[in-house]
């Protein structure tokens, strides 16, 4: 099929800019004229450097990411995180507090068990994570050594429309399948953390912006690529980055630019998904899965009630190239991924599809 | 420059097959008319699970892994590896020998320490690094878990020439700097690990082969990644692993296959590595750095003994179109890395530049 018959709604790894990965093709075999792929240069080059240089400086303009933060270029993906985090930020016996929204902030939480004295300061899961928690509702220990939550549930289509108040502990933020698409607040986080490959790159790098107040504290039992102060000291080349991915990321966040920025993205990604919740709104066979008021821009989950129904509008989308709409098999039904790089013919097309499966299939 | 004028000797990230990057361009729009690029596809897509899937066999034929051992696709480069191996196949308290013979493997054995009893069982620092020790001088402890070498220092020019003789105690190699060059017998191996940005891939994949009898004994503070069993359980996708690299690895491997595989690999090497060496043997200015015996045939350091006349001939190899020569800062000198992907033309291109500054600076 050609590229423009395909709408890939893969909730990551997911759809690119077309003009990125033409970009990526034309340089791939001799980058810039210099005889070489940017697979091939030596991290520490002269060359890769200045690809590295300013890609941190193009994501430290769009995130207007303060000088008392910086930014790491990781590997591992969220999952790793989930560990670096009370590894670094929490000493033996401290607690966190731990916001259960999702499959991965659940993971997240697991995993910290292991390592500190976990406070969930609410959960969702009793509801199926169908919504965020109001600040009023969260229980937060007034010793936590930080308040960990997920921005975005890629699986269960849930997003925190507010920033949790929580006096002076952290705020650590899994970003994973929301970064770049809104202006963020960085100097109100104490750690944001990313898998690149939603609004970002290809699968394989993790970004990371720290407060460089909180790294330097990390565990003697810390296994030595997972110390964040190490990372800091080493500028992320403690030993080789993932090179090709941040190259990537550069030749996004030069596409971001031309649509607005962060604030283009976020316009963009609300009548997105604007067009898709009015239309599940009046459907007579489609329900979207989360609350209203906690619903996702990026990731749309909807229903029929039907799983054989669901399953035949599947294979329905397929048949007219909307690819990736089958739900996360936790949660079932369907989801759309509407990243940053998915175009509104994207949606159009979707609309249309949900519309002729409507007309077929309502009784 | 066009790439055919530029040979490169770069230790790693390095040099790529050319027909490998051109497939790889051609297709990293639209991969065999899908309508997506590699980049963007779901890890749990039929399309990505072929790929994968592919890769993986053709590992296991290229290096003959038998059943006993399974494949592993990890991130976090060789230094990630440091940590695993002594918090899954150690318990604490328990003894692991390592040879240190390099940078990486002294790095590798300092980590460890934080970990388990470390037995230095040789070490070549005293002479910089410059041979490796005969099995003779090993000295082994009765109880260690395992024994820990590198096979390759990429950094001093120097190579196992042979296996060392453990008995019972698993052998665990980094593999990094000569994976795919020569036949294995991973049999005889209990774990092998490589970072791909060598012989394999782009930087950002590491291949791990495990004994599975060996998996499954972690601590209980291992952070969740970095469990070998949970990693077997989950066939590399616990998360999302590496994609675009794992494809690449793949080009590479049909590329190995058509030039004879790692016996092909091997026979070129040696052919490589022995025009530089016998050309420093007979050198009025250049001579090797390594001890002969301890030879690498992957990375061949070499030096004038004078560090400005070193930095002369850098310059003067770069204005040749020859890249990366450059020793590693550890080492001084110069470093000329022939991974696989080097062509015969760029050892002849090279001798023939050192034969040149050799008669212009010859006293």
């Amino acid at each position: 099929m050609k590229r423009e018959e395909v709408f890939n709604f893969s909730a990551g790894p997911s759809v690119l800019p077309t003009e990125v990965l033409e970009k990526a093709a034309s340089e791939l075999v001799n980058y810039n004229g210099s005889g070489l792929s940017v697979m091939e240069m030596s991290h520490r080059s002269r060359e890769f450097q200045d690809i590295f240089d300013s890609t941190k400086a193009k994501l430290k303009k769009a995130l207007s990411v303060p000088d008392t933060h910086e930014i790491l270029f990781l590997q591992g993906g969220a999952s790793l995180q989930f560990s670096m985090v009370p590894l670094n930020l929490s000493a033996e016996g401290d607690a966190g507090d731990y916001a259960v929204t999702g499959n991965f902030a659940k993971i997240a939480e697991k995993e910290a068990e292991k390592y500190c004295r976990v406070n969930i300061a609410a959960s969702t899961e009793p509801t199926l994570f169908d919504r965020i928690p109001a600040q009023e509702e969260l229980r937060l220990s007034p010793d936590a050594r930080y308040f960990y939550y997920c921005a975005n549930n890629t699986i269960f289509g849930t997003a925190w429309n507010y920033v949790p108040e929580t006096g002076d502990v952290p705020l650590v933020c899994d970003m994973s399948s929301e970064i770049l698409s809104r202006p963020v607040d960085v100097s109100r986080y104490g750690l944001i953390f990313a898998g690149a490959q939603k609004n970002m790159a290809p699968a394989g790098l993790t970004v990371v912006i720290i407060d460089k107040a909180l790294a330097g504290h990390e565990r003697p039992i810390t296994p030595l690529m997972l110390s964040y102060q190490r990372m800091i000291d080493k500028d992320s080349m403690y030993n080789t980055p993932p090179c090709y991915n941040i190259y990537l990321l550069g030749l996004v966040l030069d596409w971001l630019e031309t649509r607005g920025g962060v604030a283009g993205m976020e316009k963009i990604k609300r009548e997105r998904a604007k067009r898709l919740y009015d239309y599940l709104a009046e459907s007579r066979i489609f329900r979207p899965c989360a609350r209203s008021g906690s619903r996702s821009d990026m990731n749309v989950t909807f229903r029929t009630g039907d799983k054989d129904l669901d399953a035949e509008f599947v294979k329905f989308s397929q048949e007219h190239g909307l690819r990736n709409l089958k739900g996360h098999r936790v949660a079932g039904g369907m989801r759309a991924s509407l990243y940053n790089a998915m175009p509104m013919e994207g949606v159009e097309k979707l609309l249309e599809v949900m519309k002729e499966f409507e007309v077929e299939h309502h009784v």
